[in-house]
């Protein structure tokens, strides 16, 4: 039975996130819609890891079995044409029956915009998050250095959230600045659950000068998420690419 | 009596365009119903000229006369907090009494997006006109230098308008590249009714290989807007500033 693998762009606006839930319209909904539009099978679709509502994805993964006869290449065509206008399969490809978008991720790329001006920008408004009070970039560069290693991101990490260990490596973590948008990307083998919203939040207060840059590493060895910035809002974040 | 100016920026996406219609919600609409929000006063905005639905704007200019004491540069924070997030006032200023924004502009200058890719992008859906067919892009930016000079523009303009003249002098046109995102720039002391959409069409025919880049002069000459190529969508078309 074809295993597919997609890479899956969307706009998270309008979406109660990536996955299927009692109320509300998911990601994984429209994707398994289509799918049975053009296949009439019902799948099962794993995806790398869940997406918020609200969470952009430049190169989410996900995969499905089918006994379909569609060339695997051309499941992106037909897909698209069967998926609302925010969500588009950008790559569709056969992979050996036993690739698991979630467990044989191997590292996530993502990437969150921050857009620091006073006013706000009307064509940016889905996709950034806007700071209209002045932040010192040069520190928010700095303290982004400490997150970098291997850590125990449990001070990052939403609280009630359950998971087997708390401890990730971040490979990279970098700002860069173009007129009035700060770019924010962060590499590692995985991410806890609201992890990247925080540590934005954080190098936010780290800009507002309430934290130093050292602070970071501070509070990674704290555990404690009281003392982490707020969760930045979702509109910002991008999953960039998933590694396998 | 004050006349004060305002640059604004919107996403057209929602809105039947700048000007107040019977029906629909228009740019204009919503600046002077929060213009009477703030100030009690029902003004008459005058922008530097109309954009259609669709079309978003990152410098458009407008002007009205108030007997408000609220200091000009205060005006912009006061109407955002009115304003839906599709529109910001980005400056507000005093200008002398007879300024008029459509008057007295002595130039402007547009940008059109093309993503030219097999495969729809739902981040940039409302700000690009998609192409999935393959576009010779050395030829369109060929095709873009003969647009420059002053010329009668008929050719390119929405038949059914009605102008005193079709003579409009365009200082410069070019394109440029930033992987599949084909970005086109115009500039000119005024642009005749879907003059630019008209010119992107055209330029788009000679991407696919149905007209030579030479053939915009042979168009221009013929003043015969059935030689031209179709007028491209709204949504790719940002009036980007105008000149005083």
């Amino acid at each position: 039975m074809p295993n597919i693998k997609l890479t899956i762009q969307y706009e998270g606006t309008n979406y109660i996130g990536w996955q299927k839930q009692l109320k509300g319209d998911s990601i994984q909904g429209e994707i398994e819609r289509a799918i049975k539009c053009i296949t009439g099978e019902e799948v099962n679709l794993i995806a790398s890891g869940r997406t918020d509502s609200g969470v952009h994805a430049l190169g989410q993964v996900a995969n499905f079995l089918t006994n379909s006869f569609i060339p695997p290449d051309k499941f992106k065509y037909a897909l698209n044409t069967k998926l609302p206008e925010d969500i588009s399969i950008i790559e569709s490809e056969e992979v050996p029956c036993d690739f698991h978008a979630r467990y044989d991720a191997i590292g996530k790329k993502y990437m969150y915009l921050i857009y620091n001006n006073p006013i706000r920008n009307p064509i940016y408004r889905r996709f950034v998050y806007h700071v209209p009070y002045p932040l010192n970039y040069k520190n928010m560069k700095e303290g982004a250095k400490y997150v970098i290693g291997t850590h125990d991101f449990s001070a990052f990490m939403a609280s009630n959230s359950n998971v087997r260990s708390t401890v990730r490596t971040i490979s990279n973590a970098y700002l860069s600045k173009k007129n009035e948008l700060i770019l924010f990307k962060i590499e590692g083998n995985g991410f806890l659950y609201n992890m990247v919203r925080i540590i934005v939040g954080t190098l936010i207060e780290i800009g507002q000068g309430k934290l130093k840059p050292c602070d970071i590493s501070h509070i990674i060895e704290s555990k404690n998420r009281n003392l982490a910035g707020p969760t930045a809002p979702p509109q910002g974040l991008f999953l960039e690419r998933v590694y396998y």
